[in-house]
């Protein structure tokens, strides 16, 4: 393995990884403490806002995903897996939030919207600047 | 950034993430228009359409990227990247067709599964080509 | 395209890709046979663990895909290949048993989270490996 290797990325991915199995477990968990028996999704207000928190999450992973590695790759590792964490971190403000009620999974919810809008720029900016050099010889 | 880098799949990936953004917007949008509040999923036809497009949208999204990448990566990225917009076209007929009525997801879907399998064919090519270069030192 | 890619990875990524195409078809096969219309989503016990089951696959698919990828670039490939795999038979054992009842979607599941957490921990010694060599010069 090249120690050019992008290996912050690769410990957020993997952290994140672990963070996903962990929001899962939330939901089995809740699935036993209320009696929700697979493949029944519905059920106490408190069961079906934690099953819905996790589809949220698993529904934006991918998108993280790509959004993490096209930044990390193309604009700058450091920064992108920094806003990694952070993500990670409002994914669980978000998830915990909206266990307790609906409303309380706002403010997570913007704050993983503002990363994923930060990760877009800074890849869009990395892409422009690699296509512009590689297929018009232009350097920004 | 080495100029070897594939930035038209980072550039597909970067446009269908924030497809999927736009995507997801339109069903919080669908959310307001019908009054239909976090957690619940279900509601009038029109939201139940929306949201389901969604969803399948979502089911797909890591599919798609893996075989944009393993295409692009081990047979074309002209290609690859290509046959990559062609499918956001068909997502997007999928969805607004979804949105309207059952039926009229149908041929954005036709479409989807064409570029996926046109998408998997390049990658079983790419990839035997390789191993059997690599393992088996044949040319072909 | 250079003979040091990781073709195995991408073999399995191919592989696994079009098992999820498969298990999507399984649900509309299903769907077929018990007459459930998109964008319905209930109805039969047999049709709707057909559904959780798929879903359940879509939910782990990029944690899988992640996992793959990390644990063969940083620890190695044909160790993740192999367990790739592994997660692929799990998966149609947990899917297949599924179908029949939800008591049997047992072993194929619990096979599958031991596939994730060994490739979780492959690539922790490796990404930890590669941090200490990169970052700190301590040679593990």
């Amino acid at each position: 393995m090249a120690t050019e290797s992008p290996l912050l990325l690769a410990a957020v991915t993997l952290l994140s990884a672990l963070q996903m199995g962990y929001l899962a477990r939330q939901v089995g968990k809740s699935r036993i403490a209320h009696k929700i028996m697979p493949p029944i999704v519905t059920g106490p207000p408190e069961f079906e806002r934690t099953f819905r928190a996790h589809q949220n999450c698993v529904e934006f992973y991918p998108v993280f995903m790509v959004l993490l590695w096209t930044s990390g790759t193309f604009f700058n590792e450091v920064t992108a897996a920094g806003a990694g964490l952070v993500y990670m971190v409002a994914r669980q403000m978000y998830f915990n939030g909206y266990v307790k009620s609906a409303k309380k999974r706002i403010p997570g919810f913007y704050l993983n919207l503002a990363v994923l809008f930060f990760l877009s720029l800074l890849s869009f900016i990395g892409i422009l600047r690699g296509i512009l050099l590689k297929y018009f010889d232009v350097h920004v």
